[in-house]
């Protein structure tokens, strides 16, 4: 057993308590399977959680969207879950601050640490004797790792890119400026790529390259395998940038002296973080590529809307497909997710999904992040809901979208939470708001619908989306935990509340809002949403009469543009349904 | 002229630049006329403010309430108004800061400055050779100034206060051990007169006494005019407290040594926070006092909703008797004023206005805080809106309600914004929310139906009230400068959106909502809103059309229980009426 070979490995080494991240040496959301070390030990597959391994307890710390996958995929692994965010539940932070004991050791490899992180767990043991230990224990009891990946780099061409690596970094320079900063060290791999205009496949699903990239005033640098460049895309970089092996960049690092160093505490790991010396000055905040990455420019936007419309074709077509078929016959959520692979892969400049599609059927959909696989996977049947969260990634655009699906006879408690859900989207979607408005003020705009009904949903409303990129990206969200960036024309996020019934039911409606203009008055600048993505909203899961006429004219108004923007992509009998499914209700 | 001669004095003393705040030694939002230097000053009689002088320069900053009054009330006395709160005005801390240089000296009165503040101005000028000097400027230019108030003390009884001042001081010191603090200094007039159960009239329409407290562990100190005391007060005070004199407080608090020391800087003048020697440990944040008052006890809660009935009495017949009288004649604002006073005085436990009522008929009610006075005042015709914000210190409650009337035929956009405002009010009244939103968090839920009409209000949604104290009391307040204090059943808050079109028109409409618990389940505990305002909000005003269907019964089910409340009360004709314009709609 993984957890009894690590215990073995801390009782070697001295090590009280052991820390397991989920995470990679550039702050990633998905990992490489190089670096998914908490799979590894606890059996637990999401996408975030945190492991605590002592002596004596075996914690599990995982969020909302993961409940019930995490209890269910740590049985018998000896670890026992913790539910994040459920009141009198302890932080793994907390929960080792009140179980450590003085004098003991805390193990973790710094690599996997974020520096934000590791100095919230430093103070909070501030007042112990606790010694805290740079240690990789996963190495030797890990036998069949995978390799880390070694996929070539290619260039993400202007007309996509719609700026060129140059103009990107004039523009860091001159906020680095502003800062009164000599240099930014960046290791967000996505920030990489959109910096430098590259791509490649080291993550499933999020294009990026590994590597680590720095920005003086004058030179840039970026740290990578050699291996994986072609000679254009060598020339490419050159163009901007000095390239250096990607092990090289701790060394390089510790060259700095008496420079003042912007950097990001919450993507940067702990090891790269120590290796400036102390000679310099830290500046901490959002990366900056970050920051302007969030707001696209306009070849972007302009292709990020053909991608999603030509996305919303796909996803279009699958659901007629399923509506028809269920009829027929069972169908495995497994088929369904290939399925729709199958509409989206003859698009335009498809290249692959933008994460794991959640295919769920029935009371499956209500693990916010359940996904099917080959030892466990329901059959479709001719009754209920089925929830479907998939995106793409396109050279021009990456999409997310989701939509629950009536694929039979629904009880009123399913139409019921469907329209209270289609409230809460309908709420965002019409919203309107001044200039300086937060992404976390918008929030309870989504929300509000759901309480009013005593219902709510443990996830964020909404998630910042790359462009070709990841499908989830800062620095603005709108959810509790939202950092308070003002929504500015240019954003992307996405809108997708949801309501989940252990054991019954679960619903989402997706779509991606991009922030617009709208008019300027003497209150100031106002700034509304436009819906970029485009697919019918099942009104067959719909209580009508739990709808106000603001909102039925809303929804109306929507399936009108769907209609206009998906019918000419499809063939007759599809047009036909989809005239039906998008009539005035 | 009183600007020439306070530059004169500047000259004198050399002081180059001299700030005018609207405090006294208190933090009170309304001052005693003794304190009013600022409107002394610049002529400006709104309730908040603040005037700076230099060599060159005089201006005074007032916030959006107040843009229109303030810029009428200081032509022709040399002071240029900077509007608050605009894109492109700097504060006038900022003002400084540019405009000041090194060597040159501050003159502020320290006892009329809050600690917060004068942090914050050391803040701005830390990079430049400035001294701050305490000095009083104003007492030998003001000639005829009023002198300070005298009134009796008197005992706000346990009927009405439900909590003794014994079991009060219990409170806050079980706050204090968790605060590590031994004691904790009170300057704040309403926290004292809550926690000694006494109340005076020394500030107009606010019932307390001027006043200083200490609260320590075992002790309390109040400091006082021993000539306000009966010997009835005096010894319900000396149950609980040591009396002292009102100016000993300085040198009794500079005797503290090497003690943890609560305040709120917030609260806190200067010249009282620099006697605390530095021997001592600062703790700062919220009075406790201030937090505990918020949230109402049991008693309070039953007597304040008792006190609001009876004060809808009073405004339902006013309405009444303003849209009858107005068919025949016209009304002038003050004598509208007066009306609507005397029904409230024969109600029980009636005691005073809890603030200067905004009479305000026409485009005057675009000034949100407008006051008709003899000088200057209009008739009301039988066209148009009439706004009147008004309320009452009754012994058991203190009440606030804006109700904006219908007086004869209405154009078309004074009926869209009059049901653009009702849409807002309804939004708030009918929150529901989980256990730890803030008040900060609900803003929005007002603002978004105006923002969808590109419309917004330059001021809070809501403030706290007290009981029979001040009309505005935190910690919680509804608005964009909200402090993130979760709302928690007992909060009473206004809920008071509006619309203003300068020179046209000004709608508000206020009740007061009370949180109460509404059903606990797996998300956590709901608390949802309970209006105890009751006054009938004038059908006449609305465009039915602008209305959803939610809106509708949310409406029709406050006037049923407006009807049901107030018409026991009502005299024949009254109560006819009131069923007529509380219909369903």
């Amino acid at each position: 057993m993984n957890l009894e070979k690590l215990r073995n490995k801390m009782k070697e080494n001295n090590i009280d308590f052991y820390i397991i991240p989920t995470l990679d040496p550039h702050g990633s959301e998905y990992l490489p399977d190089y670096y998914k070390e908490r799979a590894f030990v606890t059996g637990f597959t999401g996408s975030a959680g945190t492991a605590v391994v002592s002596k004596s307890d075996a914690f599990l710390w995982a969020d909302g969207r993961y409940y019930i996958q995490a209890k269910n995929q740590i049985q018998n692994t000896g670890f026992y879950l913790m539910k994040m965010g459920l009141e009198n539940v302890p932080t793994f932070l907390e929960w080792i601050k009140n179980n450590i004991n003085k004098g003991e050791k805390i193990g973790l490899n710094a690599k996997y640490y974020l520096q934000s992180n590791f100095e919230n767990l430093e103070n909070i043991l501030n007042d112990k004797d606790i010694e805290i230990v740079d240690i990789d224990l996963i190495k030797d009891i890990w036998e069949d790792r995978p390799s880390l990946p070694k996929d070539e780099i290619f260039i993400h061409e202007l007309k996509y890119s719609g700026k060129s690596a140059k103009e990107k970094l004039t523009e860091v320079r001159s906020i680095l400026l502003e800062k009164n900063s000599d240099l930014t060290i960046i290791n967000s791999l996505v920030d990489i790529a959109w910096l430098f205009n590259i791509r490649s496949f080291d993550i499933e699903d999020t294009p990026v390259a590994i590597s680590y990239a720095i920005v003086e005033k004058d030179k840039s640098y970026i740290f990578l395998d050699k291996n994986k460049l072609t000679d254009s895309v060598k020339n490419h970089l050159e163009e901007v940038a000095i390239i250096k092996d990607y092990d090289e960049v701790f060394n390089f690092v510790s060259d700095y002296n008496n420079k003042n160093i912007y950097i990001d505490k919450n993507k940067l790991n702990h090891k790269l973080f120590s290796s400036i010396n102390s000679s310099n000055i830290i500046f901490s905040g959002i990366n900056i590529s970050e920051k302007l990455k969030g707001i696209k420019n306009k070849v972007e936007l302009e292709n990020i809307r053909k991608a999603s419309l030509r996305d919303g074709v796909a996803v279009t077509k699958f659901i007629y497909w399923l509506k028809n078929e269920v009829l027929n016959r069972e169908i495995s959520e497994l088929e369904a997710a290939d399925k729709l692979r199958s509409f989206r892969e003859v698009g335009e400049n498809f290249i692959e999904d933008s994460f794991e599609t959640i295919s769920a059927y029935g009371s499956n959909a209500a693990m916010a992040h359940y996904t099917a696989n080959k030892e466990k996977y329901s059959m479709i049947k001719n009754k209920g809901l089925y929830l479907v969260d998939s995106g793409a990634q396109y050279l021009d655009g990456t999409t997310d979208i989701t939509r629950t699906i009536a694929v039979g006879e629904l009880r009123e408690i399913e139409k019921k939470d469907f329209t209270l859900v289609l409230k809460s989207h309908i709420a965002l979607m019409s919203s309107a708001f001044l200039k300086g408005t937060t992404d976390g003020d918008l929030d309870i705009i989504a929300r509000m619908p759901l309480w009013r009904a005593n219902e709510n949903f443990n996830h964020g409303t909404g998630h910042g989306v790359g462009y070709f990129l990841s499908v989830h990206e800062g620095p603005h969200s709108i959810g509790p935990r939202a950092k308070g960036i003002a929504m500015t024309p240019g954003m992307i996020v996405s809108n997708e509340p949801g309501i989940y019934k252990e054991g019954s039911h679960g619903i989402r409606t997706e779509n991606i809002i991009e922030v617009i203009e709208d008019i300027e008055n003497d209150y100031g600048k106002f700034y509304k949403f436009n819906t970029i993505s485009f697919a019918p909203i099942d009104i067959d899961a719909i209580n009508i009469e739990m709808l106000n006429i603001e909102e039925i004219n809303i929804l109306n108004n929507y399936h009108k543009e769907v209609y206009k923007n998906i019918s000419p992509f499809l063939n007759s009998d599809e047009k036909l349904w989809l005239e039906k499914v998008t009539k005035e209700i």
